[in-house]
């Protein structure tokens, strides 16, 4: 494939479409080594949970994750509160020198750490007021991801299932028909588990996909950040290949003929 | 990865786990080309369709796909009885010089082309006496699978789903059952449709896939092998890896806990 | 099963667990023989669509359908805003004279039918205020059902899909995520398509399930109705009499033991 | 439904879909009353497991399970070559006074019980000159079971996964290419684990199910029979009435049109 196969979110252009948290590693080492193989050029950081300047005194991230290198995507993980998530937010723009993109999250409960939709329409009318390049994370409900496009998102974000389960993309028709109506890039964010779930993704026409706990608990992390290198690329370029239709059988002339109810 | 990770076939050692066919391209220049995208180190080739010497005046695909390259793999496509295979494959030895390595299908009608168990069982015996290392194209039935390692093959290939379908892997569980007892290679042979089949046929434990549709009918074969070759090292390495497990939920301790009937 | 197995919406007590809608059928006669044959005591009537006496001189649905037989609710179909729904339920109980109980729907958009969250969050309060009992179709979002029970609603009515497009509970877990923390009643409103989808959705859990097209488009809705009583039946039956767990085979002696990565 | 839904196996006819064993069950009595629950015409009693007079002076099944009242189908359960599948037949036959109507299942290991294909076409071909009416109990292989019809079998009863292991019909695409091309009834044998699974099989087309742990190994055995029992009928009823089409949405004016992928 050629190198032109880019993306942008706002004003941004990517090539890698894997985003990586920075969360549940065993240690910055294995943090700093991970993401190096998972060929990232966007990293997210938990702002409430991860020192990247609030703490001077202590290890800042930014020291193993270079912004020279990749574009730090601060998040709001541990937000449940509009209120909670706009200021997590100033505070990161902050200490990043006016970097202006973030995801946004705002959950519902510790238990599931589902979004709360209400919470999180409404802190992305504020953020973007503020002049915030909003990413948001989302359900994946197909009326709500057109409302945060409407409030001017630069990327929908739904989950494919819940953080930190990976389940996988437990129902892809509703992130088609998000993805069926969205002008911007929609990226599945949450519950991927494996190289699979990664690909299926991309299959799909996902702009990208964002991920941490897959990579982080997998047995080697490092190697599965590889894995998810690779998935991606692989259903990134089988999207664009256009895959053999699906057929009941091999002499069926045009597919699924043939089979009773199939 | 490092370059450690092969695995065996009788007594030959691989790196590339995709295999793949030459059959239903538009012309040999994409067949080569598709396939070195691909990577594959095994290419297999249905001697009853593809020139390999019987028409010494004809285009031979041996000048495309040079065995100087690749290792050849005669298979017995078209064949609907043992002893058509069989002989198919004394064929294919006297036109390779003593090549022993075959993989062998007999089907068992045109329009599933799904394996006809019992003539492939004879057919296994015969050419396992005649002194071939024998790959056998084979359905997902357990007990099948443990007679035909029992006779002494040296892999056993069963679908996915049927050829040129590209449905995927139907049944993963038989698969699995068949990969739990066997000692030699389980490559998954048929059905696979798109990269993420590919990935998930890997990350279920198999040594590899060999496909030859879901390449040459992608609307772009080329980009398809590279893709292919990516999903399956993507479901290699997400298999040796150690995937992170599944829960209901992030804060569920152990997996699936929680959910009623989950 | 004995009589007992009723359920409480609200202060009414049902047995059957199949609700069912009026329309898209050919005429009445086959709307009066379908709903009869399906033994729901429960039939959802859109006041929109359907004449309960808005029309003095035009054909009265109760006039086949009577409220002296069957349990009437009246639903907000065709209402995309909070105001326009709750003006609905407004006429309805002035028009089924005091009659309280409706169910809410407040849809995002013609094409999709999904509902509008936030719309429904603010007409289910207005409602409530209102001394309505609301039993309210929502999506398959956890937060947002513990919200509306929070707010007073006497039943959650997931999606299982979109409203007529018979694809059957898209995404079980988040069902049974809002079932594990619900007090009220939980149903399953839309997407079923056939008889097992429903007894899927009782086999989960629910208290049981609303559906229209797929009685009403069925080839014989009549009979699809009788299907849909014992589907329903069937799957609450099951689920009281707690199904064998499942095996990776039967002499494992623990569920699912044994396969690797099952 | 009319009674007249019924169908033949060999010259018998029947009207219940739904064919039980006998085994697993805490006692006699709940045996008794779980089959009478079901609904069951036809009992399928394990020769090598049960007395049905090989041992006059022990408890006689056919004293609770009569063969007034049910065709008993003697089955060769336990049997792991033709040999002894053909003697266990031999034997039912004299002990029920030349009943001819017999389920042969050769099975190929005790771990799997999946079926032995090649000893279950050598047993087949032997019963049937010996006279018998041979219900078989088969893998999912579309080939096979072509040349158990030809042989003359008068039922062909393809698993839908393991026995014992209730997971249900694992491979749907399959059993109908078996069902496809017969003209013998198809009835599912084995994998069925609750009532949703059952009402697949049907509204997939099968003639009937064949089931025993699903409702011995319920919680509630005698329960689980009736849910059995209206599963069954549902299904049938499901694919008599004709489902309505799946749509990506309702305003499709065609199936599943509109989604990308879909």
């Amino acid at each position: 494939m050629n190198t032109k196969d880019s993306f942008r979110i706002g004003q941004r252009e990517f090539t890698s479409r894997l985003l990586v948290g920075t969360g549940k590693y065993k240690d910055l080492n294995e943090t700093r080594e991970a993401i190096a193989a998972s060929g990232a050029e966007i990293v997210t950081v938990a702002v409430r949970r991860t020192n990247i300047g609030q703490n001077p005194d202590e290890p800042n991230l930014l020291d193993v994750i270079s912004p020279d290198r990749y574009t730090i995507l601060p998040n709001t993980a541990g937000c449940y509160t509009a209120k909670d998530a706009v200021r997590t937010c100033m505070l990161a723009r902050e200490l990043l020198d006016g970097h202006n993109l973030v995801k946004l999250e705002v959950l519902g409960d510790q238990k599931t750490l589902y979004p709360n939709m209400r919470e999180t329409l409404t802190a992305t009318e504020t953020l973007i007021k503020e002049g915030f390049e909003v990413m948001v994370y989302c359900s994946d409900d197909p009326i709500a991801a057109k409302e945060l496009e409407a409030m001017g998102c630069v990327a929908i974000m739904p989950l494919g299932s819940l953080i930190g389960s990976g389940l996988g993309i437990l129902n892809p028709h509703n992130i088609r028909l998000i993805m069926e109506d969205a002008r911007v890039p929609v990226l599945v964010d949450a519950g991927v588990g494996t190289a699979s779930d990664a690909a299926i993704a991309m299959e799909m026409g996902c702009e990208g996909v964002l991920m941490n706990t897959a990579i982080a608990h997998a047995r080697n992390p490092v190697l599965m950040a590889s894995a998810m290198k690779k998935a991606i690329e692989a259903g990134r370029e089988a999207f664009l290949a256009g895959r053999m239709p699906k057929k009941a059988y091999a002499s069926a002339s045009s597919p699924l003929e043939g089979l009773i109810h199939s």
